[in-house]
């Protein structure tokens, strides 16, 4: 019977730690292959580098813990006592003196309750080696990836059949979230961003109330659907009633970009190779000065992880990463506006699959 | 001019502490007023018991950030270089030898990038102190949590007028939260919970896609829209077709123990006081076996916060707090069902008001 904690004991291993804790989110997600809420309770799973488990879990989740079929001892506490007791026990049963931790996932709360029942125990940031084990997706992963994608496009078509001027943004994100569910999402992945017009040329936009959408504006759509635990992270931009000829040769030079990362994906190239070769077109263009990001993100339990598509990410590619592909150009100010991209890459044996496949040939709407 | 930070201030002063910092999440949000995201960029605001705060932000947010109107000296880093020299820079612009911070909220990588920057620095967990600045509630938040509820029981009310036999409780599902955001929820307060039968006795429930709903099922529903950064939580529980003669004794309890929650809700009580008026009833009924969990706890920015209603707490009940009341009885196994009514309570100058006005006389669906 394989070890399924042979990855994570490996990962202590080689940075000289006794142990890794997951608590939970994305990382303990995909040991265990089951949902599982975090909130004010701490609850913690301690894997050293040989031997069983053993975790600290809060008295009321006993009975979701018990379905994950957990190898080792388990501390339970209730919330009249607290939870140091519980901790200092765990210490007692494995004392460590050194511990490899998710820095992006586990709370200070948590971080304080292994230091005070083991003083002096070094906790070591291990967010990179520990997340870096959902970097290659499973073919699980994929399918319920692929079913979010395909939520959240039938969303997308049937939201922008609606789109008609004098809508305001708030008016199609409702339309556009309301779909989302109705199709079967069991979440949003992020809170979806509608914004028109000068508003679209915002990264963190929110969708505006009070602004109706117009002839000519352009219109971003950036969203995607939770399913089974992975994310879809899907961009359209689209133009209401026509596209002014700069808005059609934006869009053409955004498209080329998107392109050009596609054909920039295959194993063995860096995240690097990509983001130059997307960027690299956007340089080249009469809207250079238009640039504000790099071309896109990891994408799996979380919305944003690694690989991050940057210049200087030596990261080198390999089957079963996924990632986002989503060059855009955006001028701000009175009469700006934004267009974006934004594809699911999957990388394969030989080369690339986009897991999106809304069509992204220039679209006017309404 | 009033000092923005004065609570800040006094909360380090108190504990010894030279600083306080924040984190974007629920504190953040409601000292600023404003929406923030988090994610993996470390972003740390550090006010000090005297003087100007001082700030280490990505380069990405720093147009979200000056929206913020903040008073102090930036420090931006880029992803292409890291965050330790922001982190340094923040470090000897304001030397610190202790920190107070918000030990569920901040996450160990923003611990490191302290500590790193400042060796020996003393990281104190603050969380019930900072987190107790929201414990009552002005007036635009009331305004918002009345505004996500009103949302929460529109959608209700449209989801129960369609349920019907041989729907699955994943379908009712879909149907409440599509309807959740129609109706203008920002976000859901957390994933809803749909379910029926012996489902509906399992705290951590998740709506089945293979259980079709029968006449004489309990359909539990426990849900909430997000407004304008403030939550809703709300639990109905209904009865398909008929209610059975168990169902409705069980059902009676419940909403006497609700009922008795509100009576002896009012400002000078504690926390125990209502735990022990709503457990008290459930003790005394032929259910007592079914008791699961405390009466409820703070509602605000985080759909779990403090006061939490259990007895043995002691925390003084004061005008503005907000809770739930939410008695249940549970029973597992076959035939079993559990029953939970929900609703949200205000702390007035004088004694308690409802938030939620959803009718809770017993209900037949379908």
């Amino acid at each position: 019977m394989t070890d399924r904690y042979a990855a994570h004991r490996a990962i202590a291993r080689d940075l000289g730690a006794e142990a890794v804790a997951l608590v939970p989110g994305p990382n303990f997600e995909r040991l265990y292959r089951a949902p599982f809420g975090t909130n004010e309770r701490p609850l913690v799973v301690v894997i050293p580098v040989e031997g069983a488990p053993a975790a600290v879990v809060p008295n009321l989740e006993l009975s979701s813990f018990a379905k994950l079929g957990f190898e080792g001892e388990v501390f339970d506490w209730r919330d009249q006592t607290g939870y140091a007791d519980a901790f200092a026990a765990l210490s007692r049963h494995l004392p460590l003196r050194s511990i490899a931790v998710e820095g992006q996932v586990m709370r200070v709360f948590v971080h304080h309750a292994l230091t005070t029942a083991s003083p002096g125990i070094a906790v070591l940031d291990a967010e990179r080696e520990i997340s870096g084990l959902r970097l290659r997706k499973t073919d699980d992963e994929i399918a319920a990836m692929t079913e979010a994608i395909r939520i959240s496009e039938a969303a997308l078509g049937e939201t922008l059949d609606q789109v008609k001027p004098g809508m305001t943004e708030a008016a199609v994100e409702r339309l556009l979230v309301a779909a989302l569910f109705a199709h079967g999402a069991d979440d949003q992945a992020f809170g979806a961003l509608v914004a028109a017009s000068d508003n679209s040329a915002h990264s963190h936009a929110h969708a505006r109330a009070d602004y109706e959408i117009r002839p000519g504006d352009a219109l971003l759509l950036d969203f995607g659907a939770k399913k089974g635990g992975l994310c879809a992270d899907i961009t359209r931009t689209v133009f209401v009633g026509h596209a002014t000829d700069e808005a059609q040769a934006v869009y053409d030079t955004v498209l080329r970009a998107n392109l050009a990362g596609f054909a920039a994906t295959r194993p063995g190239a860096t995240a690097h190779d990509v983001d130059d070769a997307v960027i690299s077109v956007l340089e080249a263009s009469p809207y250079a000065d238009r640039i504000r990001t790099k071309t896109g993100h990891g994408l799996g339990r979380d919305v944003h992880e690694a690989p991050y598509i940057m210049r200087g990410n030596s990261q080198t590619l390999e089957p079963g990463m996924v990632f986002t592909n989503e060059p855009g150009l955006y001028r701000t100010g009175p009469g700006g506006f934004g267009v974006r991209i934004e594809d699911d890459v999957l990388v394969t044996e030989s080369e690339s699959r986009s897991l999106t496949t809304f069509p992204k040939e220039l679209k006017v709407v309404g």
